[in-house]
């Protein structure tokens, strides 16, 4: 499956939001990342994060595509991280 | 389609993009627009944005799907603005 992943969470905890999805997923730009996930990898993000952020204040949404190309990516402006090579 | 826009812009243009915004997708979370939007509504979505944002300096990604029901949307603590009605 193809995983983006976008949060909202109060700054004390980003930067372990961050260190965290890094080890899974490619950073896409501020509060956003993006990659491929086998379902027992998706387990892994969903609780880790789970562990991580505090549920009553942050929010994470998380959009699952059965695979990248049912979805068309474009980018206006500068790519702050360039995937290009990945997708 | 359904539209999924996220995007990581100078702090002097995110009121304009988010007001703009607004007249076509629901505001998700902070930096996060999402909604159904027809072609003819995406092309000015689009150029709209592009009148916006400095692309030397500003990243707004657009993930384009053919429709809603191609994609999973999961969200682990709170949800900022609830579109669960609408989805």
């Amino acid at each position: 499956m193809y995983v983006i992943i976008v949060y909202d969470i109060k700054v004390e905890r980003v930067n372990k939001v961050k260190s965290f999805l890094r080890q899974y997923l490619f950073w896409i730009q501020n509060s956003v990342f993006e990659g491929e996930a086998s379902e027992s990898e998706f387990k892994i993000i969903h609780d880790g994060l789970m562990k991580i952020i505090d549920t009553e204040v942050d929010s994470v949404i998380i959009y699952k595509l059965r695979m990248a190309d049912v979805m068309n990516r474009e980018v206006l402006g500068i790519e702050k991280a360039p995937i290009d090579e990945i997708l």
